[in-house]
This record gives structure tokens, sequence and C-alpha cells, in this order.
């Protein structure tokens, strides 16, 4: 990749490229997405399926993903995310929390936002600590972020 | 603009748009860039005039910037963040953070991001108490950030 400068933040925007670099990761890491049936089919923005192909191709290219055989069906791959990508909780963390103060989200779609911009960067450890035990086989974490986060999601949709 | 879900990381992903929109915004945010002129000649990324031009178009749409005659000369123009651009500074830190850890960045670019970071929440207050000071004209804080981290990266340049 030929990168522009060596400033931290232009590397890091040049790295991650376009926002469905930044969607397929937040499906990986929020939604817990891991094949590409469910990262096609699930998405909230329709990703089409040249463009998923291609940042699934950036994202492994980039360190950010490996994939595997999916044990239980042999032709079917399974997407597992990196350290790297893990570490980007606070950046998205950072992205939803300034979303839900300045921009037209929904109710239902920002509530695991607002647990992880209050939960603060204590809950953003949990969160990596949980992603790094479901994508690289590290030891479960006594504190479940995702749990947090999907109670205040069911929550938000049944007071809808 | 046509956004795609109402999910708040996409939303603040899609509204940011490309990297050249947060290299304008970092460059007004961390160099003080204020003019086209400085814009241009400065940037580290080379900026091209009509992709400055658009973005900077963009920007002000999205209300993330003013502009305003500079009082010293009539047929310039000056530019100013709004609070909307100024609360994007823990999304800046984050995303420098993640950077300096792990990019090849330079010693001397990574110094701010590096401070940003130690710093905190608490700092990034300071940070956007000052930016707020310079662009929209609240009182001065007690303590200046941006003088930290040019403390900072003038050591870098001259431990070099």
């Amino acid at each position: 990749m030929d990168l522009r400068s060596s400033c931290p933040i232009n590397l890091t925007v040049e790295v991650l490229g376009d926002r469905w670099t930044l969607v397929v990761l937040r499906d990986m890491m929020f939604g817990n997405f891991r094949t590409y049936r469910d990262l096609h089919g699930n998405s909230l923005e329709k990703i089409a399926t040249n463009i998923l192909a291609n940042r699934l191709r950036h994202l492994a290219d980039e360190g950010f993903i490996t994939s595997a055989p999916d044990p239980g069906h042999k032709q079917r791959v399974i997407f597992s995310l990196t350290e790297k990508a893990i570490s980007l909780v606070p950046i998205m963390a950072a992205l939803g929390a300034w979303g839900v103060q300045h921009l037209p989200v929904s109710a239902e779609l920002a509530a695991r936002a607002i647990v992880l911009d209050k939960g603060g960067p204590a809950l953003w450890q949990d969160f990596m600590d949980e992603l790094r035990h479901i994508h690289l086989g590290a030891p479960a974490p006594q504190r479940s972020a995702i749990a947090q986060m999907e109670a205040a999601y069911r929550e938000a949709v049944e007071s809808r």
C-alpha cells in the first residue's frame, strides 16, 4: 500500500480504507458475523457482493482478519478478527459515541454505542477480551460486554 | 446525503466521508491551518486543489466548518471549526493511538498522538476547550493541550 505520510491519524485512515471496511469489522465485532453469507445477508447497509469480497481481501491483506475452513461445513470459510482488528474497539466506541450525539441514529441501533460510551475504557477492555476469547481462543473474561450491549439493544427494541 | 442505515458507527463514517475530509480536519485542529493556502501548501499528504476545494465544500455542507472573510486580508477566507467538528477530538485521539501502536509512524509525527493518548479524556477536554477558544470565541482554558503537544513534537524533532 502506498502510504502518503507517516502521520498516525493519516496512516490509520489509509489502512482502514473506505467505510465498507469499517462496516464489515463492525458486523464481525458487534454482530458476531463470521461467514461470507452472514456478512452479506445481515448487514444493515446491504453491501454488494463484489464490494464485500474486495473488502474481505483488503482486510486479510492488511492483517485485520484471518480465514479458516469451518469445522462443521468444510466448504464454508469462517473469518476471525486478529489482535490488530480487536484493538480498533476504542475507535469504534468513539465513532459510535459521536454519531449518537450528532446524527439521526435510531434508538435501537444507538443502544450498544451508548453502553460502550458510558462504560468507557474499562468496558472497552472487557469487550476486547471477549473478542480475543471468541476469535483468538483466549480465556473468557469474567464480565461479558457483549451481553450488556445485547440487553440494551433488546430493551430498546421492546420499548419501541 | 443518502444515508444507508441509522447505525451510529455507519452514519459517522458516511458523514466523515473519505480520508481527505479527516486530513483537512486534522490540519485545522492540530496545525491551526485556517486558510485555503495553508491547507493546500502545508498538508503532509499534498492534497490536490480540486480535492481540497471539494472536501471544504463537503465540510461546510455538513456543518463541520464555517467560513468568513479574514479581517486582515479581505479577499482571503478564514475557516473555523464548529462544535460538531471539535467534538471529533476523541475519534482523532483513538485513530492516532491505534496508528502509533500498529503502523510505521514517524517518531516526530507520533509525538502529538502519544501525548493525546496518555492524557486521556481529561486532556481531550482541554484540547476541545482550546479549540472552542480559537474557533468559537470561548474563554481560554487554564491548561494548553496544544502547547503540550507542540513541546513533545519539538522534543522529538530535536532528538532525531
